[in-house]
C-alpha cells in the first residue's frame, strides 16, 4: 500500500537512511484485466505524486510536468531531487496507461533496475493491485517488498474491485446492502429484476465501473433525475426487462469478463465512503467523506459534515468488517466501501474499491500533511471535479490564476484552493477548496467559477476515476 | 452443511424430538450459474439419501427408488417411514436437475410446506451452495436455518468453486501450489502459457469443470498419455498458442462465465484430497482419500494409504489454511482442497470444492456409519466408477448379483461391495469395496468384473462428479 496517514512516521522510521532504500510507487491505472476505457488517465494517476517520500522512485505511463512536482512537493516537503522518474518505452494503444506489456518490457525493466541502483527496495506497490505489478516485483527479485504479492500476483486485484464481489463478501459478512443479487445469467437477471420491480425502482450496475457511469435504473412508472447512473429506462414487465438485458448485457458483463448486479434503487439518499488500510497488523480506519453527484462524481466533502455519530459508526464498522474479511484472503492496501444513507438513516454498502481511491490522495496527503492536524477539525476540504464549462490552459495558468485572485492555497492560514493533479490534457486541473467551513468552501468554489467558467454550462463532471 | 461424521450427534441431539423439528437436504448439482451440461445429474444426486437422519425432508429432481431408498437406510440406520421426499414439477430442460425455475415454483413450495407441516426447519443445505437455495429458504421464511445463507444468496457458491477464485485465495493465504496465473483475457493467457512453456508442459483449466474434463494440457515436445486432462495439445510457439485461445476461450470461460487457470503440469504426481467442514466453530478435517484418473476420475481410496505422516500433514494444514480464509469470508459448508504430491515430495494444491463432493459420501457417511469405527484403521474403501464395458440392468439387479457373488457388504464382517448410488440410468451403480486392505480391495475388484463386465473395455470411466 501506500504511505497513508498514519504510517508516514513508521515508513520514515523504518526505511532508516534514504539513501540506502528506495519505494517502487507504481502509478497504475485499473487493469486491463477488468477495464480497457482507461487510454486517457495518464494525467488521472499523476496523482501518486502526493505519495512520495524521500528517496523514492516513481512509475509512471507520462512524464509528469515538472511544475506540477515541484508544486505538491513543496507542499509534502519533500525534496523533487531526491526523487526518481521512470517511464517504460510507450506502446502502441497503451501510451497513457502502464500495461502489462509496458511493465514487463525488459527496456524498463533495465531503466528502473538502473534508477534503483545498489538501494534496497522496501517497498514496492501500485494505486491499483494489478498482477503485472506483481510480476514486475517478481523480475526485480523483490517481491517480498510488495504486501499481499501473492494475492495480487493471482488476480486479487480483480476481486476486491469487484461489485459482484463485494456483494458475496458483504452477504457473507453480515454487512447491509439494499435487497439485490449478484446476476450469474442473463435468466438470473431478468428474475431478479422483475422481483424487485415490485418494490420500485431498481439499479443495474456494471461490475467495474465507477462514478455511477456503469449504473443504470430501471423503472416501471414515475421518470425522475437519476443521481449515480448514466439514465434512466422505463420498463413494463417481462419482456422489455428481457429485451433490455439482451441489448445490453455484453457491455454489463464488459463482455463476459464481470457480473452485474441489480439492487433496489434508493431515492433521495446521500453516499458516503469510508477508507481503510489493510495491512499485516490489522484494518485502520483513515479517512472519510461524502460523494456529491449529478448525476456523476463532481466532487466530495472530507471529512463527512453533519452525519450523526451513531450513523457514522455504523459507516465505520461495516467497512472494517469488509476490511477483516479481505485481510484474511490476503489483500493489503486501500479497501474504500461506499455506502448510502437514506432518508431513514439506514446505512446500505453498495459497493468497495480496493485500490487508491481517488480520495485516498485528498484526506490522506493534502488533508493530512498538506493542512495538518487542523484537517477535520477547524478545516474541511470541498474536492471538485473539474466542471465542464471551465477552462485552463495548462497546470501553470491555473496555478498563476488561483495567485494573483488571492485563492492559492497559503499554509500560513491553512485556506485556499489546492490544485490535486497534472493538466488533465484538454482544459482543466482537478482541485479542492480548503476552508473553515463548507460553505466557505462552496462560496469560494462560486467565486473560482468568475475566474475559469468561459459558458454558462457547468454541470455534469467526469467519470469518479 | 450436511451432517458429517463428527456433527451426527451433534445433530441428533439439538433436534431434539424429531416429530417437532425437520431438516430440509436438497439434492441438487452445479448451478446453472457455472455449468449447464448437467442435465444427466438426476441419479447422482439421490446419494444425498446418505445424509439422511430421521424426521429429513429430502427434496430431488427425480423420485428415488425405493430399492435405493431401503439399502441405503438400512446401513445408515434411519428409518425410512421417518422420510419425507419432495420432488418439483418437471420444467422442460431441467428434467434431472433443480434448476432456480424449478426450486421457485409456487406448486412445490407448496409441496414442501405441506411436507414440513408445523414442525420448525432446523436445517436447510444443499449439495451445491446455489442462490436458488437461499431464495428457497427466504420464501420459507427459515433463513436462519441455512448456514451461510448471506453468502449464498449472493453468488458465493460461485466462488467457492472456481479454479480461478482458488489460485487467488491460495495466493493470498501462501498455500503452495504449481506456478501459474490467473487468465482474465486471451492476451493474459497467452503471456502466462509461454512463460510457463519455457519450463515443460502446461495445464489450461476450464473455470468450473470437474474430474479432469475441463483441462487440456499443451507441450511443445513430448507426447504422453494425460492423467486428469482431455488431451495433450503440440504447440510450436506463440502462433500456436494464440491459435488455441482462439479456438477454445469461449469453451475454457463457458462463455464468459468464468476465468481459466494456466499453470506447471507436474508429471507422475499422485493426487489425494482433504476435506474439511467450515461451521460457525471453527474448520474441522474430516477425511482425505486419493484420487484415481485414467484419464479422467475412475475410483477414489479413502483414507489415502502409504502417505508419509509428513506430507499429510501439509495436506491438512494447507487446507485448513482454505478452510480458514473462506470462512472467514461467511462460506459455510464442505470444503474440499485438491492437492498433487511430486515425485520430490512436494504437496502443491490445485483447486478446490466448496460443495458435498464426490467424496463426501463416502468417507462422511459410509465409512463412519455403515463400516464405523474401523475404518481408516483396520478398513479402507475403494471407490469405483462405474467403470465402462460393465452393465447392470437396475440397482436391485446389482445387489442381488453381489448377494449371489456373497460379496454384499456384510456388518458382521465389515467387508464386502456397497452400492454407493442409484441407478445410472444407463448401465451402471457407482460402488466401493470395504476391505481390510487397499490389495485386498482391488482383488474384490477384479472378481466384480467377472460379475459385471461385458466387454474388454474398462478404461475410461466418467466424470468426477
Amino acid at each position: 500500500m501506500l504511505v497513508l496517514p498514519a504510517a508516514r512516521e513508521r515508513v520514515r522510521a523504518s526505511d532508516g537512511d534514504p539513501g540506502r532504500t528506495t519505494r517502487v510507487l507504481v502509478g497504475n491505472d485499473f487493469s486491463e484485466d477488468v477495464r480497457t476505457d482507461r487510454g486517457w488517465t495518464g494525467w488521472w494517476v499523476q496523482r501518486i505524486a502526493w505519495f512520495a517520500e524521500e528517496g523514492d522512485t516513481l512509475v509512471l505511463p507520462t512524464h509528469p510536468e515538472e511544475a506540477f512536482l515541484a508544486y505538491v512537493t513543496a507542499l509534502t516537503g519533500v525534496r523533487r531531487e531526491t526523487l526518481s522518474i521512470v517511464v517504460p518505452p510507450t506502446r502502441e494503444g497503451s501510451e497513457g496507461t502502464l500495461s502489462p506489456a509496458r511493465l514487463a518490457d525488459p527496456e524498463f525493466v533495465a531503466s528502473l533496475a538502473a534508477a534503483i541502483g545498489d538501494r534496497e527496495v522496501s517497498h514496492l506497490s501500485a494505486l491499483w493491485p494489478d498482477a503485472a505489478v506483481a510480476r514486475l516485483a517478481r523480475t526485480l527479485g523483490v517481491r517480498s517488498a510488495m504486501p499481499g504479492y501473492g494475492f495480487v500476483d493471482q488476480a486479487g486485484g480483480v476481486l476486491v474491485n469487484s461489485k459482484a464481489v463485494f456483494r458475496t463478501i458483504a452477504g457473507g459478512a453480515g454487512v447491509p446492502m439494499p435487497e439485490g443479487a449478484v446476476c450469474t445469467s442473463p435468466e438470473v437477471a431478468e428474475e431478479a429484476i422483475l422481483e424487485l420491480l415490485d418494490g420500485g425502482p431498481v439499479v443495474v450496475k456494471h461490475d467495474y465501473m465507477s462514478g455511477g457511469r456503469g449504473n443504470e435504473i430501471l423503472t416501471t412508472g414515475e421518470q425522475f433525475r437519476p443521481i449515480g447512473a448514466r439514465r434512466v429506462i422505463r420498463v413494463a414487465g417481462r419482456e422489455d426487462v428481457r429485451a433490455y438485458l439482451r441489448e445490453r448485457w455484453d457491455w454489463l458483463t464488459s463482455g463476459g469478463r464481470g457480473r452485474p448486479v441489480a439492487e433496489r434503487y434508493v431515492r433521495d439518499s446521500s453516499a458516503y465512503f469510508s477508507e481503510f488500510l489493510v495491512t499485516d497488523e490489522g484494518v485502520e480506519f483513515t479517512g472519510d467523506g461524502e460523494l456529491l453527484s449529478a448525476p456523476y462524481a463532481v466532487g466530495q466533502i472530507m471529512p463527512s459534515q453533519g452525519l450523526e455519530p451513531e450513523v457514522l459508526g455504523r459507516i465505520v464498522e461495516g467497512g472494517r468488517r469488509l476490511g477483516e474479511a479481505l485481510r484474511a484472503l490476503g489483500y493489503r492496501g486501500v479497501l474504500g466501501p461506499d455506502t448510502i444513507v437514506t432518508p431513514e438513516r439506514e446505512v446500505l454498502f453498495t459497493e468497495y474499491n480496493g485500490r487508491v481511491t481517488g480520495s485516498t490522495h485528498i484526506h490522506g496527503r493534502i488533508g493530512r500533511f498538506a493542512v495538518g492536524d487542523g484537517f477535520g477539525k477547524d478545516r474541511v476540504i470541498l474536492e471538485r471535479v473539474w466542471p465542464e464549462g471551465w477552462s485552463t490552459p495548462s497546470f501553470s495558468a491555473a496555478l498563476d490564476t488561483l495567485r494573483q485572485a488571492g485563492l492559492a492555497y497559503d499554509p500560513a492560514t491553512r485556506t485556499g484552493v489546492v490544485l490535486t493533479n497534472a493538466f488533465d490534457n484538454n482544459n482543466g486541473v482537478m482541485y479542492c477548496v480548503v476552508a473553515a467551513d463548507l460553505s466557505s468552501a462552496w462560496s469560494c468554489d462560486r467565486t473560482l467559477k468568475t475566474l475559469f467558467a468561459v459558458s454558462e454550462q457547468s454541470v455534469g463532471g467526469s467519470d469518479r476515476i
